[in-house]
């Protein structure tokens, strides 16, 4: 028996979510209804990141067991052949048995694309979040460096009917970058994240964005003097960009960005 | 009453294409329902272009009779608030009582998207055509340009039930270029297309790409010595980019993109 770590692209907009539901249409049952077929047995699957209904990925990781006498490196393209098109797998690799995509997880990084303009444009409708009243990049992006350390996040986690008890994460890296065209680019590294944060930081970087609280206020919030501001940002303009197994992987993309960014 | 004519943006994916059909989803059906819903009466949408199912709209043109006591300008949001996501109206304006969205129209731009690689991408699949081969862009910018020109276009139409009895059109330019990222756009102008004769002629354009048939052969298929190549390229590239009803603002558009391609 092999364990298989599959790297996975979707798009979000046509899934619940990640995670299997009953009578809903998931990545994971989807996943899972194209690998029984294939296995002729039903093959569990297990994500890193249990993203929401329109979250998108383009990397994505998952695990499972596999007893097939058949090439690991073919999975991808056997795979994608039975996929919806919103699906696919972009490489798959043996890992040891003692592997979990979720719990052998050291570090993600999440992108949120937001498009600055009152003008729609229905190309980018589930790949976007539209946001029409200016935002001030420089008041988000040093708010954004507040994030950046181990806080309790509490404040900024959603209720999913499941009690936290740790909710101290540590985020390496918040950067908010001004793009060609009207877009804005948000991206986030952190050891874990708590449900919704991604989303919740970010709306509260939107509310800072549009001047409504001073950058600092994310500090005071953090520290429990000042309540959570914003609103939970929308899914359509989240992607998540890609899971760290390897710890010095994680610290060279870091140092590489920083490096951008210095530059 | 009034003639007003609508600039229309829409994502063609999810339509049975511009045309009103029994029991399907179309650009025209969901604008007249809209606009009906609007007036109070039925109300009959004339466009300019019959894209089929999955063919993409930057700028449509359509145009209706209005009687209502309403500004002009704000009937492109007023509409937009009750029209599906996939349909955005650009612009309204009033225009001549004897205009006529297809019958004035002095000439059209189609732009065609092609990835060229081998690896599929999910973001991009109602968006692009993916040819996986790779494609030489020189011969076919130099093939596209045999299309230019007033010929018998009659081998690159399709069936659509109707006999035409003019098949001559005038192709005023015809360029391919590789952007970015195995990117290929094709954007062709022309007086008037025949049915599917965008897609017929990149489909032969990517026959030609692949190395089957050399650039020249183009003249020998308008000229009747050929028979045609290829197939007919996939809706999902295809955007309408932009109607002429002033013939000086065509003259100006080809004459700097022709700068342009000099340069």
């Amino acid at each position: 028996m092999k364990t298989i770590l599959l790297s996975i692209e979707y798009d979000g907009t046509f899934f619940a979510g990640w995670q299997r539901q009953p009578a809903q249409r998931s990545v994971q049952s989807e996943l899972e209804k194209t690998l029984s077929g294939f296995c002729h047995k039903p093959v569990a699957v297990f994500g890193a990141s249990r993203t929401d209904a329109g979250v998108h990925a383009y990397d994505q990781k998952a695990h499972f067991l596999w007893d097939f006498d058949f090439p690991v490196e073919h999975i991808p393209n056997a795979l994608n052949g039975f996929l919806p098109s919103d699906i696919r797998i972009r490489a798959a690799e043996e890992v040891p048995t003692d592997f979990h995509a979720r719990f052998s997880c050291t570090g993600k990084k999440y992108i949120y694309k937001i498009r600055n303009t009152a003008e729609s444009d229905v190309f980018s409708r589930y790949y976007y979040s539209r946001i029409a009243k200016t935002l001030d990049v420089e008041a988000m992006a040093e708010a954004a460096a507040y994030f950046e350390g181990t806080h309790d996040f509490k404040v900024f986690s959603g209720n999913n009917g499941v009690i936290m008890h740790n909710t101290i994460r540590t985020v390496h890296s918040f950067s908010v970058n001004k793009l060609d065209n009207q877009i804005i680019e948000l991206e986030v590294t952190g050891s874990a994240f708590l449900y919704k944060m991604v989303r919740l930081m970010t709306g509260a970087l939107i509310h800072i964005g549009h001047g409504k609280r001073m950058p600092e206020s994310i500090k005071s919030v953090l520290a429990g003097e000042l309540k959570r501001m914003g609103n939970t940002a929308v899914p359509q303009g989240l992607y998540l960009a890609k899971v760290y197994y390897d710890q010095k992987e994680l610290l060279n993309d870091l140092k590489s960005s920083s490096l951008e960014n210095s530059i």
